[in-house]
């Protein structure tokens, strides 16, 4: 047995002493002891500089400062003195920054969740409870952000009570993270999933920590990990444990959690891989990029294909007839998108609150009920249009459903016409 | 020999002899037994309804019958009349009949022509001269209804000889159509040809009939005529001399004509195959549908990639890096696209007074000068925005030219917000 492994069975160890400390409704607040044996028992990538592992614990660390060693303490002393405005703008602040947790978020939400799918250790539908969990956190963030900005000023007492809630199941969720979800992740991802992920925090940003530097995989650490990998297996009484811990802690139901509603929602193809790199079940056909491919009129190259899809000024999504995120284009997005959700069901690529919703258009779509969906939303001043296209071949049909979306903002300015005739005067 | 390779050998004398007329100074209007022999001579074809070459003689027919039974009678009544306002308004309306000779000429120019460059009988540079012939056409009728609309109003006089001129004008190509160009197609095309041009047909519309009906090939037809067309040859004699006629016919320049110029215009390819069924020099992939491509991020079938071109809310269309028409998409287009321009130079699709300014987009992008350049105009009242973009490959290779056209006018009465939670109060 290789020291990795010896030392992953001691990590999984320690992950389920801490479940069974919480699950007996231990207080996180008194567990340093846990905290520090985990932090000890971190593997290498975390302290490397770029890895996302090491950047997920920055931020986890950047957020219980501004927590333990700013929000709390002015909050007391703004609870102690008068009417402090001073200190209650900077508490205003401290919650703005805060709020910034949310990218944090999105990233488990948009990337992360896809790699305990990949690695079959929990279902579909627990990635949207654990979503829930987020946006929970997110509502009481805003609920303390509202009482604090409230006029009339709610009562302080009242302000500090939501403040502490807010603060205390961010300080939980950390604890979380930082103790079973982050080094559950560490033995289990590939050198190559991290580059994924590295890839797709690009894509949301970062929360209160400055851009870490650049990071991607040696051809070595890749080697040595696939040699790796394959010996690492999480136990499967660590699995059993995990699962039940997850049942109690997200109070799922075991109804709605079956296997039936899963591939009812799917509308078939139970397995579908994850992931860029393992696409989808058929053939798939990579190096041949000057063959044309004949169109219904004319021609196209497989080099020419992504090009012209790249220079659309409309960034598109895919969705097939699975109804799971297939492919999408690679242009400059209006909202971000991560490569981690390739062949993640659509519905789970959504805020829990909004799954009926996206549900009721793609059945819409497949019963041939209707063939396009359209909205539009204020995104920082800019007006951007996006609308659900149902595809169906020539024989109608259905493949999937594409999503188009598009920043109309100077559409509204254009009058008159520029041609090829008078287009100098549009010269600047 | 064949009864049918005889019969084209008789044509081709004819039509040598039409040419030999007319360089010699022939006026048109007394050469009626060469177009009663002309007609006499024309293919079985022409005289089935639904074929193209059934549709264009019928066109024509109903040109001459507007023009010799309604337009120049009424002109001379109404020349010898007093102030007749009724006949005014019915030679207006008779103009304007006229005037959709336009539908006749661009199925000539956006579909006909394309034909006789695939069978090498002209240059491509020539079909820009012939497109020049019937835009002088066009503008004789406009100058005709600026006089017959002027006010105060021009001399009767003066109408009278615009209006002739424009009869006159109309009636020559007429003739030239009916002797020469349509009996040479007639010759050269074989039923997959004609099916083409029937497809392109509806894209652009008729000229004064109704809409012909439906006709395609059948396959004991496709047989037989690749069987005689194997064996139907164009003279040496007769090709000689059909360009010796252009070239007086068109007034062409030798100097600017020459094989250097048509091969800087295209930079490079000469052998580029023209028509769909042809494609493109590249290995073609035609049958596995179900091969599912690796883009950038995902990856999409053979069946999906044009399904989802074809749902997008923008026409689109690509010329290649010879500067030539390789695809378009097969959405219900803005402004009509015919399928016989695939493998044309994007510049002979355009009229020919806007080729330097079309060239001058095309050159800027192969030089990267430039990524992009927008137009927009209005066509029936809707806003219609058309935009040029530089297709480069990811090590900045230009791959070609994409052209968008998108109808943005109700995006100019967009308002507020629709979004999935608000989406019910959009329901009609």
């Amino acid at each position: 047995m290789t020291d990795e492994k010896n030392l992953d069975l001691k990590r999984q160890k320690h992950i389920l002493k801490v479940l069974k400390f919480l699950q007996e409704g231990g207080d996180f607040t008194r567990a340093s002891i846990l905290v520090n044996k985990s932090k000890n028992m971190r593997i290498k990538s975390a302290s490397i500089k770029g890895h996302p592992l090491n950047t997920l614990y920055a931020e986890n660390d950047a957020i219980e400062d501004l927590i333990n060693n700013q929000l709390l303490p002015d909050l007391k002393k703004w609870q102690q003195s008068g009417e402090n405005s001073l200190l209650l703008n900077r508490i205003k602040d401290e919650l703005v920054k805060l709020h910034k947790i949310n990218r944090h978020y999105k990233r488990k939400e948009n990337s992360l969740f896809s790699f305990l799918i990949k690695y079959n250790l929990i279902t579909e539908r627990t990635t949207s409870s654990l979503w829930e969990l987020d946006d929970k956190i997110r509502e009481t963030i805003k609920i303390a952000q509202e009482a604090v900005n409230s006029t009339p000023q709610d009562d302080k007492y009242v302000i500090e009570a939501k403040i502490e809630k807010a603060a205390h199941e961010v300080m939980q969720m950390i604890f979380v993270e930082n103790t079973i979800f982050l080094p559950i992740l560490g033995m289990l991802l590939t050198p190559e999933d991290w580059y994924t992920i590295k890839q797709d925090e690009l894509e949301i940003g970062y929360t209160l920590i400055n851009n870490p530097t650049s990071w991607m995989p040696t051809k070595s650490e890749i080697d040595a990990s696939n040699w790796e990998h394959d010996q690492v297996q999480l136990t499967d009484e660590f699995k059993k444990e995990y699962n039940n811990f997850l049942k109690c802690y997200l109070s799922l139901d075991d109804e709605i959690n079956g296997k039936a509603d899963e591939i009812q929602v799917l509308n078939g193809a139970e397995n579908y891989p994850v992931g860029e790199s393992e696409s989808s079940p058929d053939l798939l056909f990579e190096d041949l990029k000057d063959t044309v491919v004949k169109m219904e009129i004319g021609s196209l190259s497989l080099k020419e294909i992504p090009a012209i899809f790249n220079v659309l000024p409309i960034d598109l999504t895919f969705v097939d007839k699975y109804d799971r995120v297939k492919w999408f284009s690679n242009t400059d997005r209006v909202f971000p998108r991560t490569r981690s959700v390739i062949g993640r069901p659509v519905i789970r690529c959504h805020p829990p609150k909004s799954i009926d919703k996206v549900l009721k258009i793609l059945d819409d779509f497949h019963n041939g009920y209707a063939d396009s969906q359209d909205f539009w939303v204020n995104v920082h001043g800019r007006m951007i249009y996006m609308c659900f296209y149902a595809v169906r071949d020539n024989e109608d049909n259905y493949l999937g459903c594409l999503e188009t979306v598009q920043d109309i903002t100077n559409f509204k300015n254009i009058i008159g016409e520029k041609t090829l005739e008078n287009q100098d005067k549009f010269k600047k």
